[in-house]
């Protein structure tokens, strides 16, 4: 193993982004940035250029290219020294990015369905990823699980429920297959329990939640996120979507994952092992320990970080959720369930449902109902097998679709 | 690996020796009982024999034998069928059925110091142990571990905190080493937390300890045990013991090893990675669990004993353990830094004295005061490296002194 790792960071400037750069800052000897994309944000790119020295740089939006340029040009303090990275721009500098010789490790942070494609182009050069990009595999399963076949990548989840089944297979019969996914046995593993917080309204009674505003439901209780990934921890659509991120990255069929309600978010997942044995991974809801996980596996490097310290927390509490307060839970089951084109269907109403609720277009409550909508129309287009195209053709058309129906309702 | 496991069961008709012969016919594919051992109860012995039909069969008490061969001769119901086992007795006896050529697994649940010759007898043969006897390493430590280097044999901890610590530890990058104890590198481990349920007297005062009875003190909230455990949970010397176990186990300086008192006992012990991750292990208290994964590891075996729900417990609770309630813990952990004869010391003074107690010659707070009195006086002729008769001595001189003083006291 090399002494220092290469990181190309996808979404540098959004939340896993900021806390990936953040965990390389605090361990310089461990990791080196290579590598680092963005949308919008060039003051904030502009810094982690500066503070990391990456040799290439790609901005999802290509026409601000011009104003990066000129703004490194006019910060650089000593040109004589700090050699300028390569920039590129689009989705091919994305996959550029993705897939740059030099890395080891890509961690995908850019949310939604956007990330899909530079998260296929780093799979087809080989790397290893550090997965937090969840719609990746929700809506794009049966064609990555095969790219990561041929490819030798291995997937690592940085969702904080994911590593913590992660971290608790290392040690089962079966962690050495755990990223080739669906088909495999399973002599070890019986059932997981993804812990849900019950998110912004998980104190709220059903009635309230039609009262339900945007500031409300991007108010999450434990965890500091995106403001999507808030909204959709307060639908529970995001335990939904995780449902079928695990069933991909750990091939569980859905009656084998469950989700149970745990408010203090210190267990982050739970899994049951064949002989009724239940392993669980805690700490504090924090998600660089999942992120840094990734960039260390298979070891642990020490941290300074606030240890876990249960006679603080004094209690943890657990109960069934509520299917008829949260009915995205049982839309992202049946999806899963149905496989095929459908999840990706699931997750582009979803993220389009969520984007109309956060230009304050649609009701909270209407979120499930748009998604459910979408879901049943496409029914009858159903393709078990799709292709790439195939899936975002689809993704392109849920999203169509609920603009439309909001279109047609205002 | 042999498709069917030879196990011999070292104090069959006690609490660890019954469950793992329940453990055994549930899995007549698995396990072959070949070898048993036991002290004075005759009528289940008997039982255990007609229906495992093991090849030896020792008792503790050698002028019982007569009785038991002539009982087994009377009750075989058809002699040209079923062989009579090989019978023997005494501590040689034991030993024999420790070594027994056919063994695969050793099962040691002789209650105390008397289960460390028979334990010794089987580490020297070569087998793999499964260890519900704790005092064997608390007592003689720096003689087991040597012998255990010397011939290869593995010790799996049947003590559920200790399972739940191996069980988590399967996956560090330290597991690997887990049965090497002291002295060696921890890159993975950081600390380890040993779970207490506070025993039968967690919800009383300090005060009202003084009133405690033998009745009071042996019925156990959670766990079903033997007499003398039952009591150690209750002044919480129990997990005082299994400090200075772990110790010698993991290999775990004394600094990183702690207490946390969880009335529920459904986590059953927790580990502490480098990075500040925490894994821990959780199921219902019922020691068939860790006496099967003993049998079964590295590999897990399917049962369909109840799974765990954690939404029908509701909660789990941990506070920090009263060290001036239960001064034991602290007793247990001073001796086991000292190091050397101590820790003998200390077990045999509290073997002592809680069969003092149990006779009603002492009350339940003298027990630590006895203890501690022993521990004392021991500090003159302190032993660092004590070969096993040094070990045997200490064990012999610590109950003499604790007879002693309840003698003169009375």
């Amino acid at each position: 193993m090399k002494s220092v790792k290469s990181i190309s960071v996808l979404g540098s400037t959004g939340s896993i982004g900021t806390q990936t750069l953040q965990i390389a800052e605090e361990f310089p000897e461990q990791f080196k940035v290579v590598g680092l994309t963005a949308g919008r944000n060039l003051d904030l790119l502009v810094r982690q250029i500066q503070t990391h020295n990456p040799e290439i740089v790609a901005l999802a939006d290509a026409s601000l290219l011009p104003e990066l340029k000129s703004r490194l040009n006019d910060n650089s303090p000593n040109e004589s020294q700090t050699k300028l990275p390569q920039l590129t721009g689009g989705i091919e500098g994305l996959n550029t990015v993705a897939g740059w010789d030099k890395t080891d490790l890509v961690v995908t942070g850019i949310v939604g369905c956007a990330g899909l494609l530079p998260t296929l182009s780093a799979i087809r050069a080989g790397k290893d990823l550090a997965l937090a990009n969840k719609e990746t595999l929700i809506a794009a399963g049966p064609v990555v699980l095969p790219e990561l076949k041929k490819s030798g990548s291995r997937l690592l989840p940085a969702d904080s429920e994911h590593s913590a089944i992660f971290q608790c297979l290392q040690g089962t019969p079966w962690a050495d297959n755990a990223r080739l996914s669906t088909g495999i046995p399973t002599p070890g593993l019986r059932r997981i329990q993804l812990t849900a917080s019950g998110g912004a309204f998980r104190d709220w009674s059903t009635k309230d939640l039609e009262q339900a505003t945007v500031k409300d439901a991007t108010s999450h209780p434990n965890w500091s996120m995106g403001k999507k990934i808030t909204v959709d921890s307060a639908t529970l659509m995001n335990k939904g979507l995780e449902v079928i991120e695990a069933h991909y990255l750990f091939g569980l069929e859905y009656e084998h994952i469950e989700i149970v309600i745990h408010p203090q978010s210190i267990i982050h997942s739970m899994i049951e092992l064949a002989d009724s044995s239940v392993l669980a991974q805690l700490g504090w809801p924090d998600m660089k320990l999942p992120i840094l996980y990734c960039m260390s596996w298979p070891r642990r490097l020490h941290t300074p970080w606030e240890r876990l310290d249960l006679t603080k927390i004094e209690k943890l509490t657990f109960k069934s959720p509520d299917t008829e307060k949260y009915p995205c839970m049982q839309l992202a089951y049946s999806a899963g369930r149905i496989g095929g084109t459908m999840p990706a269907v699931l997750n582009a109403a979803n993220e389009e449902a969520v984007d109309q609720f956060l230009k304050e277009k649609i009701q909270f409550i209407e979120i499930p109902k748009m998604i459910e909508r979408a879901c049943e129309i496409h029914k009858r287009d159903l393709n078990i097998k799709p292709n790439l195209d195939e899936i975002l053709e689809v993704d392109f058309w849920a999203r169509e679709i609920i603009r439309e129906v909001v279109k047609k309702n205002s």
